[in-house]
């Protein structure tokens, strides 16, 4: 490969962002946990009446703050057979406020990253609420260190090819970094791209899957600051060489 | 002038979008006017409430069905002093779901319309909830027919600028089609392009603006059926004549 783009995701791999949903799935708990007193480990069901809601929603409501809320409230109706006092919906709903005004924090070493990359064509790919999005990129002033912005409805094979696509990026001189092995490497291994795993502290659950260990497109970093090291382990075309003769799959 | 590109708006001017939000905003009205019994006008009070909530939210939420679901239920909330029936913020959310699965019903002679403007390059500019607007971009089938589809957070000059720039279209080549004159007509004839307003039978309260009378590249269409034929008369420049000589403004 001989690597030209770097993609790079934006929460939780440049800055925090599960943190603040895990606040939120936290207030959650404390309304819901109540009503399943009944069930072995009431926290856990709560957890997962959450993600139940979610996963059944995300193909109408989407990803982001908003969707979020919606099935918070929805969930919380429906475990309190619609006797949750209204004071309680409330809160889920100023919470969302909250969130949507939530402040930029930086990953450490996030920005020296990108300073590492810059010999590269950056362009920074993230999904969710666009206005929360589009705020957070103005917040951060990160902009000007990338090529290009995209802001994406959902993270997959056909969404990340429309991408290539738009900015003329061939597969095999792109990588992507990011935290989500689902969003962030295996559609994008599935394009002949590589793609580098950062993984966040904490993962969503409907972002989980299996580390494709081994995979030759395919590196894990422990920390942001080995990516730059990583991605020229990446772009193995000696420099002068006849790029043809030296892909490495 | 020289067009050619004509940009397209699609809810209200080539599909149904606000009879919907009407729809919602009457069982909005059916929750709250209990509470509003004081009031002159109890469902005027209502529309008012609701509209000043969403005026509020827009900047945090941004504009489409999870947003305005919100702002329903934090309104609900508040106008009842949070005594209002769980089962009643249920109903919002099970409007929030009817919504987002609301069919797409063309105009009468949208499509028709569309054809008549084949000769030219088309670019739907839409904005709201990004699920939403895919969703129904690909429901009407409707892509096809055009050079690009854009889908905004926001239709202000900056945003069209940038639509504009992407695709390389210069604002002398270019009139947008829209109901709205907020977002469809008055930022698009500040960046000297043109405009022709089709209004819809109903206007959302945030979406209301003057008619810009009598400026030489805007429009009035009755219909959506005459505007390839308003777009002929935005057409000066006789063929094969310098285009520079024969700029209308």
């Amino acid at each position: 490969m001989t690597i030209e783009w770097v993609g790079v995701d934006a929460d939780d791999t440049l800055w925090h962002n599960e943190s603040y949903f895990t606040d939120s799935s936290a207030l959650f708990a404390e309304l819901a946990i109540p009503y399943l007193a009944h069930a072995d480990d009431p926290e856990r069901a709560a957890h997962d009446l959450l993600i139940a809601t979610e996963r059944r929603n995300i193909p109408m409501f989407g990803y982001g703050i908003k969707g979020a809320t919606l099935s918070m409230i929805e969930a919380a109706l429906e475990v309190s057979g619609l006797t949750i006092a209204p004071a309680d919906i409330y809160r889920l709903v100023e919470r969302a406020k909250t969130m949507m005004g939530h402040p930029v924090e930086f990953l450490d070493g996030a920005v020296e990253a990108l300073d590492a990359l810059a010999s590269f064509r950056l362009i920074l790919i993230t999904k969710g609420d666009v206005m929360d999005q589009r705020r957070k990129v103005e917040l951060s002033e990160i902009s000007p260190r990338f090529d290009a912005v995209e802001i994406l409805h959902e993270k997959d094979a056909d969404t990340y090819l429309a991408v290539l696509g738009r900015h003329g990026i061939s597969p095999e001189s792109f990588v992507m970094i990011g935290n989500s092995l689902r969003s962030d490497v295996l559609p994008v291994l599935d394009l002949g791209a590589a793609a580098i795993h950062v993984p966040y502290t904490s993962t969503w659950a409907l972002e989980t899957a299996v580390e494709p260990t081994g995979h030759p497109r395919f590196r894990l970093a422990h920390h942001i600051s080995h990516t730059p090291e990583l991605v020229r382990t990446l772009d193995t075309t000696p420099k002068g060489a006849d790029p043809d003769d030296h892909r490495t799959d």
